[in-house]
Protein backbone atom coordinates (compact mmCIF):
# COMPACT_ATOMS: atom_id res chain seq x y z
CA UNK A 1 0.00 0.00 0.00
CA UNK A 2 3.01 2.65 1.06
CA UNK A 3 4.04 1.53 -2.85
CA UNK A 4 1.13 2.72 -4.20
CA UNK A 5 1.25 5.87 -2.25
CA UNK A 6 4.42 6.81 -3.33
CA UNK A 7 3.71 6.08 -6.84
CA UNK A 8 0.82 7.69 -6.77
CA UNK A 9 3.19 10.91 -6.35
CA UNK A 10 4.96 10.43 -9.27
CA UNK A 11 8.89 11.79 -10.02
CA UNK A 12 9.17 15.53 -9.52
CA UNK A 13 12.53 16.82 -10.61
CA UNK A 14 12.20 20.10 -12.41
CA UNK A 15 14.21 20.49 -15.20
CA UNK A 16 15.38 23.96 -14.83
CA UNK A 17 15.57 24.07 -18.93
CA UNK A 18 12.76 26.58 -18.94
CA UNK A 19 13.73 29.46 -21.03
CA UNK A 20 14.51 32.53 -18.80
CA UNK A 21 13.98 35.97 -20.74
CA UNK A 22 16.58 38.64 -19.15
CA UNK A 23 14.26 41.44 -17.58
CA UNK A 24 15.75 44.57 -19.61
CA UNK A 25 17.28 47.00 -17.15
CA UNK A 26 18.39 44.23 -14.14
CA UNK A 27 21.84 43.38 -13.79
CA UNK A 28 21.28 41.28 -10.77
CA UNK A 29 18.61 39.06 -9.82
CA UNK A 30 19.20 37.78 -6.70
CA UNK A 31 16.42 35.17 -4.79
CA UNK A 32 16.09 35.47 -0.56
CA UNK A 33 15.15 32.02 0.39
CA UNK A 34 14.99 29.74 3.40
CA UNK A 35 13.78 26.20 4.06
CA UNK A 36 12.01 27.12 6.82
CA UNK A 37 9.78 30.51 7.63
CA UNK A 38 10.65 33.03 10.55
CA UNK A 39 14.12 32.75 10.03
CA UNK A 40 14.73 36.19 9.10
CA UNK A 41 14.44 35.67 5.08
CA UNK A 42 12.75 39.28 4.66
CA UNK A 43 14.67 40.76 7.69
CA UNK A 44 17.56 39.88 5.55
CA UNK A 45 15.88 40.47 2.14
CA UNK A 46 15.40 44.36 3.41
CA UNK A 47 18.66 45.07 4.95
CA UNK A 48 20.09 43.66 2.32
CA UNK A 49 18.48 46.38 -0.24
CA UNK A 50 18.60 48.95 1.88
CA UNK A 51 22.70 48.40 2.44
CA UNK A 52 22.88 48.19 -1.72
CA UNK A 53 20.84 51.31 -1.89
CA UNK A 54 23.09 53.15 0.57
CA UNK A 55 26.61 52.19 -1.07
CA UNK A 56 24.86 54.14 -4.30
CA UNK A 57 23.81 51.06 -5.93
CA UNK A 58 20.31 50.98 -7.71
CA UNK A 59 18.05 48.71 -5.78
CA UNK A 60 14.66 47.02 -6.32
CA UNK A 61 12.81 44.89 -3.78
CA UNK A 62 10.26 42.39 -4.83
CA UNK A 63 8.01 40.55 -1.95
CA UNK A 64 6.97 37.34 -3.95
CA UNK A 65 6.06 36.03 -0.33
CA UNK A 66 2.51 36.40 -2.01
CA UNK A 67 1.20 34.37 1.62
CA UNK A 68 2.69 36.45 4.18
CA UNK A 69 4.03 39.78 2.41
CA UNK A 70 5.62 40.96 5.51
CA UNK A 71 8.07 43.86 3.11
CA UNK A 72 5.40 46.21 3.25
CA UNK A 73 5.71 46.80 7.13
CA UNK A 74 9.46 46.11 7.72
CA UNK A 75 10.10 49.00 5.17
CA UNK A 76 7.44 50.83 6.70
CA UNK A 77 5.32 51.40 3.57
CA UNK A 78 1.75 51.61 2.76
CA UNK A 79 0.80 52.66 -0.96
CA UNK A 80 -1.42 51.41 -3.49
CA UNK A 81 0.51 51.34 -6.49
CA UNK A 82 -0.54 52.34 -10.00
CA UNK A 83 0.11 52.01 -13.79
CA UNK A 84 2.03 54.47 -16.73
CA UNK A 85 0.62 52.58 -19.22
CA UNK A 86 1.02 49.02 -19.31
CA UNK A 87 3.22 48.91 -16.28
CA UNK A 88 3.09 48.88 -13.12
CA UNK A 89 5.32 51.18 -10.91
CA UNK A 90 6.94 50.38 -7.67
CA UNK A 91 7.04 52.29 -4.63
CA UNK A 92 9.99 54.13 -3.66
CA UNK A 93 11.34 53.74 -0.09
CA UNK A 94 14.69 54.55 1.90
CA UNK A 95 16.06 54.51 -2.23
CA UNK A 96 14.74 50.89 -2.99
CA UNK A 97 11.47 50.04 -5.44
CA UNK A 98 9.53 47.56 -4.06
CA UNK A 99 6.72 45.86 -5.00
CA UNK A 100 4.54 43.80 -3.06
CA UNK A 101 1.83 42.00 -3.02
CA UNK A 102 0.91 43.95 0.40
CA UNK A 103 0.35 46.78 -1.57
CA UNK A 104 -2.60 45.03 -3.81
CA UNK A 105 -4.54 43.19 -0.58
CA UNK A 106 -3.14 45.42 2.54
CA UNK A 107 -5.27 44.30 5.60
CA UNK A 108 -5.83 41.48 7.86
CA UNK A 109 -7.65 39.11 5.09
CA UNK A 110 -5.62 36.41 3.29
CA UNK A 111 -5.42 35.34 0.45
CA UNK A 112 -6.03 31.80 -0.18
CA UNK A 113 -4.58 30.43 -3.45
CA UNK A 114 -3.95 27.88 -5.65
CA UNK A 115 -0.86 27.39 -7.58
CA UNK A 116 -1.87 28.62 -11.02
CA UNK A 117 -2.68 31.91 -9.66
CA UNK A 118 0.52 32.60 -7.65
CA UNK A 119 2.21 31.98 -10.65
CA UNK A 120 0.15 34.62 -12.54
CA UNK A 121 1.14 37.19 -10.14
CA UNK A 122 4.86 36.48 -9.93
CA UNK A 123 5.04 37.01 -13.69
CA UNK A 124 3.54 40.13 -13.39
CA UNK A 125 5.33 41.06 -11.16
CA UNK A 126 8.89 40.65 -12.58
CA UNK A 127 7.96 41.22 -15.78
CA UNK A 128 4.95 44.39 -16.13
CA UNK A 129 6.84 46.10 -12.58
CA UNK A 130 8.58 49.46 -13.98
CA UNK A 131 11.67 48.11 -12.22
CA UNK A 132 13.79 50.89 -14.54
CA UNK A 133 17.46 50.74 -14.59
CA UNK A 134 18.62 48.31 -11.41
CA UNK A 135 22.14 46.66 -10.29
CA UNK A 136 20.10 44.43 -8.15
CA UNK A 137 16.51 43.11 -8.04
CA UNK A 138 16.22 41.34 -4.60
CA UNK A 139 13.74 38.80 -4.47
CA UNK A 140 12.07 37.84 -1.25
CA UNK A 141 10.75 34.72 -1.89
CA UNK A 142 8.16 32.40 0.21
CA UNK A 143 9.49 30.15 2.56
CA UNK A 144 10.10 26.82 1.72
CA UNK A 145 10.20 24.74 -1.63
CA UNK A 146 6.65 24.93 -3.05
CA UNK A 147 4.52 26.26 -6.20
CA UNK A 148 5.93 29.68 -5.95
CA UNK A 149 9.56 29.25 -5.47
CA UNK A 150 9.61 26.39 -8.39
CA UNK A 151 7.54 28.70 -10.66
CA UNK A 152 9.81 31.89 -9.73
CA UNK A 153 13.47 30.24 -10.16
CA UNK A 154 12.33 28.04 -13.02
CA UNK A 155 11.26 31.35 -15.10
CA UNK A 156 13.01 33.98 -14.13
CA UNK A 157 17.08 34.71 -15.08
CA UNK A 158 18.42 34.49 -11.53
CA UNK A 159 22.20 35.73 -10.62
CA UNK A 160 21.84 33.57 -7.76
CA UNK A 161 20.65 32.76 -4.72
CA UNK A 162 20.88 33.45 -0.53
CA UNK A 163 19.75 30.47 1.83
CA UNK A 164 19.13 32.22 5.08
CA UNK A 165 19.04 29.56 8.17
CA UNK A 166 18.91 29.96 11.76
CA UNK A 167 21.78 27.29 13.62
CA UNK A 168 19.21 25.21 15.00
CA UNK A 169 19.19 21.70 13.76
CA UNK A 170 15.36 22.30 12.66
CA UNK A 171 15.92 24.82 10.71
CA UNK A 172 19.68 23.78 9.38
CA UNK A 173 17.44 20.42 8.21
CA UNK A 174 15.21 23.00 5.90
CA UNK A 175 17.91 25.15 4.58
CA UNK A 176 19.89 21.50 3.32
CA UNK A 177 16.36 20.99 0.97
CA UNK A 178 16.40 24.51 -0.02
CA UNK A 179 20.47 24.46 -0.97
CA UNK A 180 19.48 21.36 -2.76
CA UNK A 181 16.45 22.64 -4.67
CA UNK A 182 18.04 25.72 -5.96
CA UNK A 183 21.29 22.69 -7.19
CA UNK A 184 18.52 20.80 -9.09
CA UNK A 185 17.14 23.33 -10.77
CA UNK A 186 20.71 24.76 -11.71
CA UNK A 187 20.37 28.29 -10.10
CA UNK A 188 23.89 29.12 -8.52
CA UNK A 189 23.55 29.63 -4.58
CA UNK A 190 25.79 32.85 -3.46
CA UNK A 191 25.69 31.55 -0.03
CA UNK A 192 24.22 30.98 3.33
CA UNK A 193 23.89 33.47 6.09
CA UNK A 194 23.30 32.01 9.63
CA UNK A 195 20.68 34.51 10.98
CA UNK A 196 19.72 34.48 15.02
CA UNK A 197 23.16 33.43 15.63
CA UNK A 198 23.22 34.41 19.08
CA UNK A 199 21.83 37.31 21.41
CA UNK A 200 23.66 39.55 23.69
CA UNK A 201 21.97 40.33 27.23
CA UNK A 202 21.11 43.57 26.95
CA UNK A 203 21.49 43.58 30.60
CA UNK A 204 24.48 41.47 32.04
CA UNK A 205 26.43 41.88 28.37
CA UNK A 206 26.45 37.99 28.20
CA UNK A 207 26.25 35.81 25.10
CA UNK A 208 22.93 33.74 25.23
CA UNK A 209 23.33 30.92 21.61
CA UNK A 210 19.17 30.73 21.67
CA UNK A 211 19.22 28.45 19.03
CA UNK A 212 22.96 26.90 19.44
CA UNK A 213 25.54 28.87 17.12
CA UNK A 214 28.00 27.86 14.19
CA UNK A 215 25.36 25.29 12.29
CA UNK A 216 24.89 27.65 8.95
CA UNK A 217 28.63 27.67 8.59
CA UNK A 218 29.21 24.17 9.29
CA UNK A 219 26.68 23.29 6.65
CA UNK A 220 27.76 25.65 3.77
CA UNK A 221 31.18 23.71 4.20
CA UNK A 222 29.71 20.59 3.95
CA UNK A 223 27.52 21.36 1.32
CA UNK A 224 30.47 22.94 0.00
CA UNK A 225 28.56 26.31 -0.58
CA UNK A 226 29.90 30.06 0.78
CA UNK A 227 29.23 31.43 3.90
CA UNK A 228 27.87 35.08 3.85
CA UNK A 229 28.09 35.76 7.30
CA UNK A 230 26.51 35.57 10.46
CA UNK A 231 23.98 37.86 12.31
CA UNK A 232 23.16 38.12 15.76
CA UNK A 233 19.97 37.42 17.26
CA UNK A 234 19.30 41.47 17.79
CA UNK A 235 15.79 42.71 19.47
CA UNK A 236 17.04 45.85 17.54
CA UNK A 237 16.50 44.14 14.25
CA UNK A 238 13.11 43.24 15.30
CA UNK A 239 12.14 46.70 16.40
CA UNK A 240 13.40 47.93 13.11
CA UNK A 241 11.01 45.58 11.20
CA UNK A 242 8.37 46.08 12.92
CA UNK A 243 8.73 49.96 13.12
CA UNK A 244 9.17 50.26 9.29
CA UNK A 245 12.80 51.23 9.91
CA UNK A 246 15.49 48.60 8.91
CA UNK A 247 18.31 48.89 11.16
CA UNK A 248 20.86 48.72 7.82
CA UNK A 249 19.46 52.65 7.62
CA UNK A 250 21.71 53.43 10.00
CA UNK A 251 25.12 51.03 8.30
CA UNK A 252 24.56 48.04 10.40
CA UNK A 253 27.77 46.46 10.07
CA UNK A 254 26.67 42.89 9.73
CA UNK A 255 24.52 43.70 6.94
CA UNK A 256 26.94 45.64 5.19
CA UNK A 257 29.77 42.94 5.16
CA UNK A 258 26.84 40.43 4.33
CA UNK A 259 25.66 43.00 0.85
CA UNK A 260 29.79 43.17 0.36
CA UNK A 261 29.74 39.68 -0.12
CA UNK A 262 26.87 39.13 -2.74
CA UNK A 263 28.50 41.92 -4.25
CA UNK A 264 31.70 40.10 -4.67
CA UNK A 265 29.67 36.21 -5.00
CA UNK A 266 27.33 38.06 -7.55
CA UNK A 267 30.14 39.41 -9.74
CA UNK A 268 32.01 35.90 -9.80
CA UNK A 269 29.06 34.14 -11.02
CA UNK A 270 28.76 36.71 -13.73
CA UNK A 271 32.03 36.25 -14.82
CA UNK A 272 31.61 32.87 -14.94
CA UNK A 273 34.00 31.95 -12.23
CA UNK A 274 30.75 31.25 -9.90
CA UNK A 275 30.54 27.65 -8.34
CA UNK A 276 30.62 24.54 -10.11
CA UNK A 277 26.60 22.97 -9.66
CA UNK A 278 27.02 19.59 -10.04
CA UNK A 279 23.25 17.70 -10.21
CA UNK A 280 23.54 14.85 -8.05
CA UNK A 281 19.95 12.39 -8.81
CA UNK B 1 -3.47 47.76 -16.29
CA UNK B 2 -3.26 47.29 -12.07
CA UNK B 3 -7.21 46.69 -12.94
CA UNK B 4 -6.39 43.76 -15.13
CA UNK B 5 -4.04 42.31 -13.03
CA UNK B 6 -6.43 42.08 -10.48
CA UNK B 7 -8.81 40.35 -12.51
CA UNK B 8 -6.70 37.60 -13.65
CA UNK B 9 -6.62 36.48 -10.14
CA UNK B 10 -10.18 36.31 -9.38
CA UNK B 11 -12.14 36.18 -6.43
CA UNK B 12 -11.30 33.27 -4.31
CA UNK B 13 -13.36 32.98 -1.38
CA UNK B 14 -13.61 29.14 -0.35
CA UNK B 15 -16.89 27.99 0.43
CA UNK B 16 -16.25 25.44 3.02
CA UNK B 17 -18.93 23.70 2.13
CA UNK B 18 -17.21 20.70 1.36
CA UNK B 19 -18.30 17.42 2.53
CA UNK B 20 -16.30 16.10 5.37
CA UNK B 21 -17.19 12.56 6.00
CA UNK B 22 -15.69 11.57 10.32
CA UNK B 23 -12.58 9.52 9.88
CA UNK B 24 -13.64 6.53 12.05
CA UNK B 25 -11.85 6.12 15.60
CA UNK B 26 -11.00 9.82 15.65
CA UNK B 27 -12.34 11.97 18.60
CA UNK B 28 -11.19 15.64 18.18
CA UNK B 29 -9.21 16.30 15.41
CA UNK B 30 -7.23 19.71 15.60
CA UNK B 31 -4.86 21.55 13.79
CA UNK B 32 -2.20 23.29 14.61
CA UNK B 33 -1.58 26.49 12.52
CA UNK B 34 0.02 29.98 12.05
CA UNK B 35 0.46 32.66 9.19
CA UNK B 36 4.01 33.10 9.60
CA UNK B 37 6.83 30.07 9.58
CA UNK B 38 9.21 30.05 12.61
CA UNK B 39 6.82 30.64 15.27
CA UNK B 40 6.88 27.26 16.74
CA UNK B 41 3.99 25.75 15.10
CA UNK B 42 5.34 22.21 15.47
CA UNK B 43 6.92 22.52 18.49
CA UNK B 44 3.38 23.21 20.19
CA UNK B 45 1.77 20.77 17.97
CA UNK B 46 4.87 18.50 19.10
CA UNK B 47 4.18 19.29 22.95
CA UNK B 48 0.70 19.48 22.85
CA UNK B 49 0.58 15.98 22.09
CA UNK B 50 2.66 14.38 23.93
CA UNK B 51 1.36 16.47 27.13
CA UNK B 52 -2.21 14.82 26.01
CA UNK B 53 -1.08 11.45 25.82
CA UNK B 54 0.80 12.22 29.24
CA UNK B 55 -2.22 13.03 30.67
CA UNK B 56 -3.64 9.32 29.62
CA UNK B 57 -5.30 10.30 26.21
CA UNK B 58 -4.76 8.60 23.52
CA UNK B 59 -2.97 11.04 20.98
CA UNK B 60 -1.65 11.04 17.32
CA UNK B 61 0.27 13.49 15.31
CA UNK B 62 0.33 14.13 11.46
CA UNK B 63 2.41 16.18 10.13
CA UNK B 64 1.35 17.93 7.38
CA UNK B 65 4.27 20.17 6.38
CA UNK B 66 5.15 17.64 3.37
CA UNK B 67 8.33 20.90 2.35
CA UNK B 68 9.53 20.67 5.87
CA UNK B 69 8.64 17.66 8.11
CA UNK B 70 10.24 18.57 10.91
CA UNK B 71 8.05 16.24 13.20
CA UNK B 72 10.36 12.99 12.87
CA UNK B 73 13.62 15.18 13.93
CA UNK B 74 11.98 16.90 16.91
CA UNK B 75 9.99 13.87 18.39
CA UNK B 76 13.12 11.72 17.54
CA UNK B 77 12.32 8.87 15.40
CA UNK B 78 13.18 8.02 11.92
CA UNK B 79 11.60 4.85 10.71
CA UNK B 80 10.00 3.46 7.83
CA UNK B 81 6.11 2.77 8.59
CA UNK B 82 4.64 -0.02 6.50
CA UNK B 83 1.27 -1.23 5.66
CA UNK B 84 -0.83 -3.97 7.00
CA UNK B 85 -3.58 -4.36 4.46
CA UNK B 86 -4.49 -1.28 2.92
CA UNK B 87 -3.73 0.77 5.96
CA UNK B 88 -0.79 2.14 6.68
CA UNK B 89 0.80 1.85 10.46
CA UNK B 90 1.51 5.23 12.33
CA UNK B 91 5.08 5.19 14.06
CA UNK B 92 4.75 5.54 17.76
CA UNK B 93 6.70 7.30 20.41
CA UNK B 94 6.27 9.03 23.52
CA UNK B 95 2.79 7.10 23.59
CA UNK B 96 2.29 8.98 20.16
CA UNK B 97 0.52 7.68 16.79
CA UNK B 98 3.29 9.42 14.74
CA UNK B 99 3.20 10.31 10.42
CA UNK B 100 5.19 12.74 8.44
CA UNK B 101 6.48 12.59 4.96
CA UNK B 102 9.67 12.72 6.72
CA UNK B 103 9.22 9.37 7.16
CA UNK B 104 8.67 8.75 3.42
CA UNK B 105 11.19 11.37 2.01
CA UNK B 106 14.06 10.98 5.02
CA UNK B 107 17.41 13.21 3.96
CA UNK B 108 17.83 16.33 2.79
CA UNK B 109 16.22 16.43 -0.66
CA UNK B 110 13.46 18.45 -0.84
CA UNK B 111 9.78 17.78 -2.57
CA UNK B 112 9.13 20.12 -5.63
CA UNK B 113 5.37 19.82 -5.56
CA UNK B 114 2.67 21.59 -7.21
CA UNK B 115 -0.64 21.88 -5.69
CA UNK B 116 -2.66 18.50 -6.61
CA UNK B 117 -0.07 16.25 -5.72
CA UNK B 118 0.36 17.64 -2.16
CA UNK B 119 -3.63 17.37 -1.96
CA UNK B 120 -3.32 13.11 -2.58
CA UNK B 121 -0.56 12.75 -0.03
CA UNK B 122 -2.31 14.82 2.62
CA UNK B 123 -5.40 12.75 2.12
CA UNK B 124 -3.56 9.63 2.41
CA UNK B 125 -2.32 10.84 5.50
CA UNK B 126 -5.94 11.63 6.64
CA UNK B 127 -7.78 8.86 5.27
CA UNK B 128 -5.62 5.56 4.64
CA UNK B 129 -3.13 5.53 7.82
CA UNK B 130 -4.11 3.59 10.29
CA UNK B 131 -4.93 6.03 13.37
CA UNK B 132 -7.13 3.75 15.35
CA UNK B 133 -9.03 4.55 18.44
CA UNK B 134 -7.42 8.28 19.31
CA UNK B 135 -9.29 10.96 21.43
CA UNK B 136 -6.76 13.96 19.79
CA UNK B 137 -5.62 14.06 16.86
CA UNK B 138 -2.84 16.76 16.07
CA UNK B 139 -2.29 18.16 12.65
CA UNK B 140 0.55 20.09 12.33
CA UNK B 141 -0.34 22.34 9.53
CA UNK B 142 2.34 23.64 7.41
CA UNK B 143 2.86 27.59 7.90
CA UNK B 144 0.57 29.99 6.02
CA UNK B 145 -2.63 30.63 4.13
CA UNK B 146 -1.96 28.16 0.76
CA UNK B 147 -3.19 24.88 -0.85
CA UNK B 148 -2.70 22.42 1.48
CA UNK B 149 -3.78 24.64 4.52
CA UNK B 150 -6.91 25.15 1.89
CA UNK B 151 -7.16 21.12 1.18
CA UNK B 152 -6.67 19.84 4.42
CA UNK B 153 -9.50 22.37 6.21
CA UNK B 154 -11.91 22.38 3.50
CA UNK B 155 -12.10 18.27 3.24
CA UNK B 156 -11.14 17.60 7.41
CA UNK B 157 -13.73 17.11 10.23
CA UNK B 158 -11.91 19.69 12.21
CA UNK B 159 -12.71 19.93 15.73
CA UNK B 160 -10.82 23.30 15.78
CA UNK B 161 -8.14 25.23 15.26
CA UNK B 162 -4.96 26.76 17.07
CA UNK B 163 -3.02 29.97 16.08
CA UNK B 164 0.55 29.76 16.69
CA UNK B 165 2.46 33.70 16.95
CA UNK B 166 5.24 35.23 18.53
CA UNK B 167 4.27 38.54 19.62
CA UNK B 168 6.56 40.36 17.08
CA UNK B 169 4.50 42.61 14.72
CA UNK B 170 5.44 40.98 11.64
CA UNK B 171 4.41 37.42 13.06
CA UNK B 172 0.84 38.73 14.40
CA UNK B 173 0.15 40.65 10.91
CA UNK B 174 0.43 36.83 8.90
CA UNK B 175 -1.22 35.70 12.55
CA UNK B 176 -4.28 37.82 11.52
CA UNK B 177 -4.35 36.35 8.18
CA UNK B 178 -4.65 32.97 9.64
CA UNK B 179 -7.57 33.30 11.71
CA UNK B 180 -9.54 35.04 8.91
CA UNK B 181 -8.44 31.93 6.55
CA UNK B 182 -10.31 29.19 9.76
CA UNK B 183 -13.30 31.58 10.18
CA UNK B 184 -13.96 32.21 5.94
CA UNK B 185 -13.83 28.20 5.99
CA UNK B 186 -15.53 27.99 8.91
CA UNK B 187 -13.55 25.75 11.39
CA UNK B 188 -13.87 27.12 14.96
CA UNK B 189 -11.02 28.86 16.58
CA UNK B 190 -9.81 26.72 19.98
CA UNK B 191 -7.33 29.93 20.56
CA UNK B 192 -4.14 31.78 19.74
CA UNK B 193 -0.82 30.87 21.46
CA UNK B 194 1.56 33.24 22.01
CA UNK B 195 5.14 32.00 21.41
CA UNK B 196 8.75 33.09 22.18
CA UNK B 197 7.15 35.68 24.55
CA UNK B 198 10.22 36.25 26.68
CA UNK B 199 13.59 35.08 27.67
CA UNK B 200 14.77 34.88 30.59
CA UNK B 201 18.75 35.09 30.97
CA UNK B 202 20.36 32.37 31.73
CA UNK B 203 23.53 34.29 33.07
CA UNK B 204 21.65 36.98 34.93
CA UNK B 205 18.38 35.77 35.34
CA UNK B 206 16.61 39.21 33.59
CA UNK B 207 13.41 39.22 31.03
CA UNK B 208 14.13 40.15 28.04
CA UNK B 209 11.57 41.03 25.16
CA UNK B 210 13.10 39.79 22.05
CA UNK B 211 10.25 39.67 19.67
CA UNK B 212 7.87 41.72 22.01
CA UNK B 213 5.86 40.79 24.37
CA UNK B 214 2.13 40.41 25.11
CA UNK B 215 0.59 41.11 21.06
CA UNK B 216 -0.82 37.48 20.87
CA UNK B 217 -3.36 38.04 23.64
CA UNK B 218 -4.44 41.63 22.58
CA UNK B 219 -4.89 40.03 18.96
CA UNK B 220 -6.95 37.28 20.74
CA UNK B 221 -8.98 39.87 22.53
CA UNK B 222 -9.24 42.40 19.62
CA UNK B 223 -10.75 39.47 17.33
CA UNK B 224 -12.62 37.68 19.84
CA UNK B 225 -10.94 34.61 19.95
CA UNK B 226 -9.41 32.54 23.43
CA UNK B 227 -6.05 33.26 24.30
CA UNK B 228 -4.93 29.86 24.94
CA UNK B 229 -1.53 30.66 26.97
CA UNK B 230 2.00 32.24 26.57
CA UNK B 231 5.28 30.23 26.34
CA UNK B 232 8.74 31.68 26.76
CA UNK B 233 11.37 31.70 24.23
CA UNK B 234 13.08 28.98 26.53
CA UNK B 235 16.87 27.82 24.96
CA UNK B 236 15.68 24.30 26.49
CA UNK B 237 12.42 23.57 24.13
CA UNK B 238 14.62 24.53 21.31
CA UNK B 239 17.29 21.95 22.63
CA UNK B 240 14.56 19.52 22.65
CA UNK B 241 13.41 19.93 19.54
CA UNK B 242 16.64 19.70 18.10
CA UNK B 243 17.57 16.25 20.11
CA UNK B 244 14.39 14.49 19.77
CA UNK B 245 13.50 14.94 23.86
CA UNK B 246 10.71 17.77 23.95
CA UNK B 247 9.98 19.24 27.05
CA UNK B 248 6.87 18.36 27.53
CA UNK B 249 8.34 14.79 28.52
CA UNK B 250 9.12 16.26 32.08
CA UNK B 251 5.72 18.09 32.27
CA UNK B 252 6.75 21.25 30.95
CA UNK B 253 3.84 23.56 32.96
CA UNK B 254 3.43 26.13 29.99
CA UNK B 255 2.35 23.00 27.50
CA UNK B 256 0.59 21.52 30.55
CA UNK B 257 -1.79 24.30 30.82
CA UNK B 258 -2.31 24.85 27.20
CA UNK B 259 -3.37 21.08 26.64
CA UNK B 260 -5.80 21.35 29.84
CA UNK B 261 -7.07 24.60 27.57
CA UNK B 262 -7.29 22.90 24.52
CA UNK B 263 -9.37 20.07 26.40
CA UNK B 264 -11.66 22.40 27.50
CA UNK B 265 -12.48 24.51 24.49
CA UNK B 266 -12.57 21.34 22.34
CA UNK B 267 -15.33 20.14 24.76
CA UNK B 268 -16.88 23.22 24.11
CA UNK B 269 -16.58 23.35 20.50
CA UNK B 270 -18.52 19.53 20.55
CA UNK B 271 -20.65 20.45 22.57
CA UNK B 272 -21.71 23.21 20.85
CA UNK B 273 -20.81 26.06 23.16
CA UNK B 274 -18.50 26.88 21.20
CA UNK B 275 -17.15 30.14 19.76
CA UNK B 276 -20.12 31.87 17.20
CA UNK B 277 -18.52 32.22 14.21
CA UNK B 278 -18.87 35.30 12.14
CA UNK B 279 -18.41 35.53 8.16
CA UNK B 280 -17.63 39.11 7.12
CA UNK B 281 -17.39 39.64 3.46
Amino acid sequence: MLRVTIEAMGPQAPTGDMPKPAIPGVQNLIAVGSGKGGVGKTTVAVNLAISLARMGHKVGLMDADVYGPNVPLMMGVRATPHAIGERIQPIEKYGVRIMSMGFLNPGDKPLIWRGPMLHSVIQQFLRNVDWGEVDYLIIDLPPGTGDVQLTLIQSAPLTGSIVVTTPSDVSLEDARKAVHMFLQVRVPILGIVENMSYLTCPHCSERIDVFSHGGGRKTAETMNVHFLGELPLDPDVRIGGDTGKPVALADSEGFVAIACEVIARSAEVRGGRGPRIDIED
